[in-house]
């Protein structure tokens, strides 16, 4: 039988542990700030954005969402982006992905102060993590070392597959697991032969954005299997990358879509945003 | 039979082309300059700033030392940089390694001029590296792609497996395989059974340090094998990581050591220096 490594669980226990950290801050005087910056009304983003509030002020991070209509200018981005940075009650800015197209996303992710990337999609923050430097992480890797973490599954010396080579998932899950010792495996679209390659990981990790396509045959015995994907079947229904009912007679382990790294996600934002503000204490 | 990868050869053919583009820019009056500061006596050092010296000069380069006391401050060795981030004679500016222990390495590194940083080694080329975006790459594994192009061994849907993780060789090597396509399996010292992994290996990358570690046992029939390895054995011989009399029964191509990796990393630097005097025409 396959053990679900449950991640609403984890963010629930995280989220006390937050609250806790943020009690101790708020003794000193200092609240953890949040600045979103959402521009547009995509419709996927604004149910993002609304999950990061609710899940934010439930641990007593003071939350700010910026909300810019479509048409806005790089100009006004900027500018709002140089404010909050000049801002001492906001520890964390980001701005909600994807930007329309009159937005240039590099540029405005690094136009954020350093510190207050709590993304870790600046350059800069990308070099910290590459050259295994303190910096700020992006969310989803973070919140998928603290789920394996809860589970007490050691990465170090394991052999780690990750499948994806996006900026916010594959290529900064790679960095901080071979910061932990981990041999690392990047795999992606162009790899050919993948089911031999991920079948020798001690730890996979998917996020393709392809509903179901790891099956068991992708799947060592007795492995961790981590499923970054949210996609939707033909019938509506939120799947994984991973094909969940064959893999789970594989695994030893494995995250549910929902509630596995969906949540950890928010909880690795949440946590960048509460040690930045540690730092002012 | 084993074909050797000619490093020393490769080496002189990319100085013929570097001679024509520069000689085309200084019909622009553009001369490209390179300035390294080296601080301190380290006799390594010396040579390696020595080859660097004759190399860019044979090609054109203003080639320009500055060697500072051992016992320099590093607000000295700021200013200094300073000034060379604001000569527009200068396109790149490198900081020989390693410095004396009251220089801050990564201090000094990230205060070179982004474009200027010919070394990639600032935080800001190394997340312009992991983002696949364009940016200055470290010399060694910009020479080691272009080996690999000379003698067109493509690295696409190739599994390529780096061993070693340094900052300077193994991690960049790692990302600009992937950026090419590779799938790319980053192994270390904390990597237990590293011989069924490199066996694996289409293209094995080797950087860590050893004297002739890597025998035929670890690696796959015709494939074909990178040394960056610089050891001396117990007779004071140079050898690589890699031991060449096994690997060159088992491996289709090979580099030798020495006239293998290291003429192609001062190719690296020179192609960099050339690239950003081509950005002032």
């Amino acid at each position: 039988m396959v053990d679900l490594l449950d991640g609403k669980k984890a963010a629930q226990l995280a989220d006390q542990e937050f609250s806790q950290r943020i009690n101790d801050l708020k003794l000193m005087g200092i609240t953890p700030g949040l600045a979103v910056i959402l521009i547009g009304n995509d419709s996927a983003s604004q149910v993002y954005v609304r999950n990061k509030k609710r899940r934010a002020q439930k641990v007593g991070i003071n939350y700010q969402l910026f909300h810019l209509a479509e048409n806005i200018t790089q100009t006004a981005v900027l500018q709002l982006i140089n404010k909050l940075n000049h801002d001492p009650e906001i520890d964390g800015i980001m701005v909600q992905m994807p930007v329309p197209p009159q937005i240039d996303a590099a540029k405005v992710m690094n136009a954020i102060a350093v510190d207050k990337d709590v993304d870790g999609f600046s350059f800069d923050n990308i070099g910290r993590l590459w050259s295994n430097n303190s910096g700020n992480f992006p969310a989803t890797p973070r919140g998928i070392i603290r789920l394996l973490q809860q589970y007490e599954i050691s990465v170090a010396q394991k052999h780690v597959v990750v499948v994806g080579r996006s900026n916010i998932v594959g290529r900064p899950m790679a960095g901080l697991l071979l910061n932990a010792d981990a041999t690392v495996t990047m795999a992606h679209s162009k790899t050919p032969n993948l089911a031999a390659l991920t079948k020798q990981a001690d730890i996979l990790i998917v996020a393709i954005g392809q509903a179901e396509f790891i099956t068991a045959d992708y799947v060592k015995p007795q492995s961790v299997v981590i499923d970054v994907g949210m996609n939707h079947d033909v019938t509506g229904k939120l799947v994984g990358d991973v094909d969940f009912s064959s893999v789970s007679q594989v695994a030893s382990m494995l995250t549910p879509v929902p509630g596995g790294v969906g949540p950890m996600t928010i909880t690795g934002l949440l946590e960048q945003v509460i040690i930045l503000a540690e730092k002012r204490a």
